[in-house]
C-alpha cells in the first residue's frame, strides 16, 4: 500500500487532466464491467467515479483493466 | 504483507467514514459476486462485512472490484 | 514471499481464532469454486483446510475472494 | 507505484521501437477482449493505444496478456 | 523475482515433503484447470509438475488456487 | 519493475533451455488461451513467442498459467 501516488506518469497525469476537465470516460473492468462517469478524485489504490445520477463508486485499480475518454 | 493500514489514502479514509456511519454498501468481487452489507472493520489485507443477517464475511482486499454505497 | 505472517492483522487474528475453535467455514476462491471445511493452518502464502471427510487442501491466499465462518 | 520506466528491459525496449515505427498492434486483455491499435505512449503501469478513429485508451499493464505486432 | 524459497514456511516445507515422498496431487489452476500429477521440484516462480505420460508441466505459483494430495 | 532476471531460479534456467534447443511449447493463459511455439528470449516481465508462420507474440509474465514442452 504505498501511499504516494505517481504523479510523474503520464497515466496518473493524464487522469489529473480527465478529473481537472471532469471528461465523461469509460472504465473497463477484469469482470467484463463496463463504468460510465467522471473521474472525481484517485490515490495510489484506488479511482473514484460518480456517473450520471451523482452515485458515487469506488473503483480498486488492481481490477482496471482500461480507460476510454467518451469522445 | 504491509501491515500498517494508509490511512492518509482518500480511499482508505472514505472507508473508515462509511464504517463509522454504518453505511449500507455493494461490494462488487472479481468472481461478478456482488455482497451487500455494512464495512465492520479494514485492514491492509481485508474487509470485514456484516450482512442483514447479522453474518460477517471477511474479504479479501485483492478481490475488491468496487464499492458503491448504497442511495 | 514475505516469511513472517502479520499477527498484528485482524484478518490473520481472526483466521487464528478460527483455527483454534475448530470453526466451519466457507472459502470462496477465484474460480468460483466454494470450499467448505475448516483451517488447520495459515502462512503468508497459504492457508490449509479439511474437510468433512478429513481431506487436506493448501489454498493460495492470492486465490482467496471471502472467508465465510459458517453459522 | 514504482516510477522509472525500465528501459534496459528488452519487452520495454521492443514496444518503444513499436512506438517509434507507429506499429499497428494487437493486445489481449485479460477480459479477453482484443484491442487494435497503435502504441501512443508507455509507462510503468499503463500502455496508451490509439485506434484507427484516433480514439485513445489507457491500457493497465496488469491486465495485459499478449501484445502481437500485426504482420 | 525474489529468489530465495522460504523454506521456512509450512506451505513451502508441505511441497517439500510431497516432492520427496513422490506424492500423487490435483492442482486447481486459476482458469478452472485440474492439474493431475507429482510435484518434481518447486522454486519462488514455479512448481514442477510430472504427469502419468512422464510429461512435464511448469507451472505459475501465480496461477495456482489450490493443491490437493490425493488420497 | 524488476530489471534482473533470476537465472539462478530452476524455472528461468529451464526456460533458457528451451531457448538454446529451439524447443516446440505450449503455453496456457488466463483467459484460456493456448499458445504454440518457440520461446524466443525472456526478460523479467515477460517471454517473446515465435509461432510457425514467424509470427511473434510478446507474453506477459503475469498472464501465464503454464508451459509445456511438447513431445
Amino acid at each position: 500500500m504505498a501511499i504516494e501516488l505517481e504523479t510523474g506518469l503520464p497515466s496518473v497525469r493524464q487522469i489529473q487532466n480527465l478529473i481537472r476537465e471532469e471528461t465523461e470516460v469509460e472504465l473497463k473492468l477484469v469482470t467484463g464491467d463496463l463504468l460510465a462517469g467522471k473521474v472525481r478524485w484517485q490515490d495510489s489504490d484506488c479511482l473514484a467515479m460518480v456517473d450520471q445520477y451523482d452515485q458515487s463508486t469506488i473503483v480498486w485499480r488492481q481490477a482496471i483493466v482500461y480507460l476510454k475518454p467518451r469522445p
